[in-house]
C-alpha cells in the first residue's frame, strides 16, 4: 500500500540512452528481471555506491569500472550476488563479458548491478540466456518498462522526469529507482538510474550526483538497514544540441541542477512512499541545530524509533516517544528546555514540556493523515535537515518474515 | 509470551530492606501500582540513571538526592512523569514530601521513581492517598509482590536472588526489575532495585553497581529506544554480621561481586525474555574485535536490525541480512574476508562468504529454537562483547500500536 504514489507520470525519453528488458526467470518464471541500458558513445557516467563493507560483487566491479568509458549498465533482480565471495565476483564478471561480446564492446565498458536475495549464487546462465532479448528490446522510450523490470518488493514502479530549455533547445532529465526495504542508503539508494541528454564534464557530473544523492537518497530511511547493493548512476549522453556544461555556474548548469535535484527528490521520496508495509509518509524536519550532524542524529533517532513508527501506524499522537527519541540522539549538552516539537501545524511540545495549548484531539487529527510532518526545533543554531521515513506496520513484519518463502 | 522465563524463583529477604505495595488506581482501578521500599538507617545506596537528555522529573530528583542518606524509594507505575516540565518536578517533589512526613524522615531521604506513559501529569493525590497503605504493608518478605507492583507491559514479574557465606554468616543479594519495551538502557535499565545485607562502603558500592549494570542492563536491547526513566539502585543495608567491605579485593568482595553480577545478569536477561512480543531470546556474541567499541557497534547493528529481527521471528536463516548489518556497523577498514559467522553451532559464513559446509537445513534447525546465539568472529583482535535481544514479531507492533488505547 503505497502512500500518495500513483501510476508513473510521463517519463520523457533521453536521446542517447536506451533501455531493454527481458525475462531470465531468476526468481519466478516469466518475470521481467533483466534490464540492459545503453549509453551513447562519449557519455559521461557518474556513480555513487553503498558504504556497506559487505558490498556485493557487482558493486565492487561497477565501482572499479565506472570512471572509464561506460557503454552498458546490466541489472538483474531476484539475486543480489552479495555475500558470495570470489565465485560471486567471477559470476558478475562473466555476465558483463557475455554482454560485452554480444554488443561488441570491451568488457570494462559494462557495469553490473544486482538486487534481491543475499547469499545465493548468481544464476549466470539464466542471465546470459536473457541478454539477446534485452538487447533486441533496447529503445529510448522504454523507461516505464525498465522501472518495472528493476522492482523487487516494490509495489509500484518509480520514475520521474523533468525538462528545461537552453537557448531554445529542450534538455531532458529522466530517472527510475527501486527499493522498499533495507533502506537507509549511505551515499546512494538501492538502485537508481538517471540520464540526461545534456553534455556535462565527468568531474562536474560526479559532483552533481554526490550532491543530489546527498539531498535525496541519503535522507530517506525505512528500517535503518543499509543495503549491500546500493548504487545510483547519473549518465549524461551529450546528445542535446547545447554547449557542454563544464563549470558549476551559469544558467544552463543551474537549470540542470534544479531538474536533477527534482528528479532525485521524487525518486527518493517514491521509495519511502512505497516502503514495506508503509501506511504513512513521514517528514522529519529538524531545525535550529548547531551543525548538520546533530540535526541528522536527531532526525534519524526519531525516524528509526520502532516506538514512534508503531505509534504513527496506530495514528496515536504519543508525543512522549518523540521526546524520548530526541533525548537519546546523543546531542552533546542538549538543553531540553529550548526544544519545541510540532506535529503537522500543531505544537505538541513547548520548551521541553507539553505545550499549554495542545489537546489530544489536535494530535489525533494530524496523526490520522497519510502524510505527516514531525518538526523539531532544537534552539541551538541555524542548521536544518530533512529526513523522510515511514511507519512500522503489521505488514512490514509480515513482508520481511515471509520474504524468502 | 516470555521466552524461557518461568514463575519467580525464591527471593530471599534482605535484612534491613522492606517493601510495601499498594493500589493508587493510576491507570486502572485496583491495580497494584505504588511500591515503597525502606532502607535501614546507615544503608549505602548507589544508583545509575538514564543518559536520555529528556530524563523524567523523578530521575532528576533521584539523581540529586541519592548521594545523601537515603531511607525510602517511592515507585509508581502507569505514569512516567516525563516530558512534564516544571510542574512534573513539583509533582514528584510533593509525593516525596508527603511520604517523608508520614515516615518522619527528611524529604531528601526519599527518592522518587516513575514508569508508564510519557507526557501526562502525575496524579499526585492518588499516589499520596495510597502511601499509608504502602507503608503499612512494609515487610522484608515482600519482594515477589513488589516485583509484580512495578510491572507495566511486562507479562511476568522479574526477580533474582543469591546467597553466599562469609565466615559462617549468610549474606543475601536479591533484586527485582521491570521493563519490556523502550529498552536500550544506557547506564541502567528501566527500573531495577537490588539490595544486599552486606556492609559496603558507598564509593565501592557505586563502582560495583556501575560495573554490574555495564555487564547486564547496558548489554540488552529490545527496540533500541532508551527510556527517559531508566534507573537502577543498589542498596547495602549492612545488617549482616560481617565486616564492612571497603576495598575491591578479598574473598568477601569477590563473593559479593559474583552474587551481584549473577543477580544483575538474570534480571537483565529476564527483561529481554519478556520483551514486547518476543518469541526468541537472542544472544549476539561478537569476538575478535580490535576494541570493545567496535564489538558493540557490530553487536548493536545486528541486534537492532528490523530485517534480522523479522527473520528471527520467522525462523528464517536469512544470514545475508546478518552480513549486511555487520557491513554497515561503521567499523573502520573492515576486512570482510576475515569474518566468520556462526548461528548456534553452525558456521554460516566463512571468510566473508557462505560457508562451504553450510546447508539451509542446518540454519533452519537452529532458527527454529527459542534461544539462538549469533556469533560473529571479526578476526581483528582479542576483544569480545555480548548483547542480548529479541526478535520483532507481529505482537511487538500490536502492543506498541495499541499501548495507549
Amino acid at each position: 500500500m503505497a502512500v500518495g504514489l500513483g501510476p508513473l507520470s510521463t517519463l520523457h525519453p533521453v536521446p542517447g540512452f536506451e533501455l531493454g528488458i527481458a525475462s531470465a526467470g531468476i526468481k519466478r518464471p516469466g518475470r521481467k528481471d533483466v534490464v540492459v541500458m545503453r549509453c551513447a558513445e562519449g557519455s559521461s557516467v557518474a556513480g555513487v555506491f553503498t558504504l556497506n563493507a559487505f558490498c556485493a560483487a557487482p558493486v565492487i566491479i561497477a565501482r572499479q569500472r565506472f570512471a572509464g568509458p561506460v557503454r552498458y549498465l546490466l541489472t538483474n533482480t531476484g539475486n543480489a550476488n552479495a555475500g558470495t565471495g570470489q565465485p560471486g565476483l567471477a559470476a558478475a564478471e562473466r555476465t558483463t563479458k557475455t554482454l560485452a561480446t554480444l554488443a561488441s564492446v570491451g568488457e570494462e565498458a559494462v557495469l553490473p548491478f544486482s538486487t534481491g536475495v543475499i547469499g545465493e549464487p548468481l544464476p549466470v546462465e539464466k542471465i546470459e540466456a536473457a541478454l539477446p532479448a534485452a538487447l533486441a528490446d533496447l529503445a529510448e522510450d522504454n523507461w516505464a518498462a525498465a522501472a518495472t523490470g528493476i522492482m523487487t518488493t516494490d509495489t509500484l514502479p518509480k520514475g520521474a522526469s523533468r525538462q528545461f530549455q537552453v537557448d531554445g533547445t529542450t534538455v531532458t532529465v529522466t530517472g527510475i529507482s527501486k527499493g522498499a526495504g533495507m533502506i537507509k542508503p549511505n551515499m546512494a539508494t538501492m538502485l537508481g538510474y538517471v540520464a540526461t541528454d545534456a553534455k556535462v564534464a565527468r568531474g562536474l557530473l560526479q559532483d552533481l550526483l554526490a550532491d543530489a544523492a546527498n539531498r535525496s537518497f541519503n535522507r530517506i530511511t525505512i528500517d535503518g538497514d543499509t543495503s549491500t547493493n546500493d548504487c545510483c548512476m547519473l549518465v549524461a549522453t551529450g546528445q542535446a544540441a547545447v554547449a557542454e556544461i563544464a563549470q558549476p555556474s551559469g544558467a544552463a548548469f543551474e537549470q540542470l541542477r534544479e531538474a536533477v535535484f527534482a528528479v532525485f527528490a521524487e525518486l527518493a521520496q517514491a521509495i519511502v512512499r512505497d516502503g514495506e508495509g508503509a501506511t504513512k509518509f513521514v517528514t522529519v524536519q529538524v531545525n535550529g541545530g548547531g551543525n548538520a550532524q546533530e540535526c541528522l542524529d536527531v532526525g534519524y533517532a526519531v525516524a528509526h524509533s520502532p516506538l514512534i513508527k508503531t505509534a504513527l501506524f496506530a495514528s496515536d499522537p504519543n508525543w512522549g516517544r518523540i521526546l524520548a527519541a530526541v533525548g537519546r540522539a546523543g546531542v552533546p549538552q542538549l538543553d531540553v528546555s529550548l526544544i519545541d516539537v510540532f506535529l503537522g501545524g500543531v505544537q505538541i511540545c513547548q520548551q521541553g514540556g507539553r505545550a499549554a495549548t495542545y489537546t489530544e484531539e489536535q494530535g489525533a487529527r494530524v496523526m490520522a493523515q497519510a502524510e505527516i510532518e514531525i518538526r523539531i526545533e532544537l534552539g541551538r543554531g541555524s542548521h536544518s535537515e530533512t529526513i523522510w521515513t515511514t511507519d512500522l506496520s503489521h505488514d512490514y513484519v509480515k513482508i520481511n518474515a515471509e520474504y524468502r518463502t
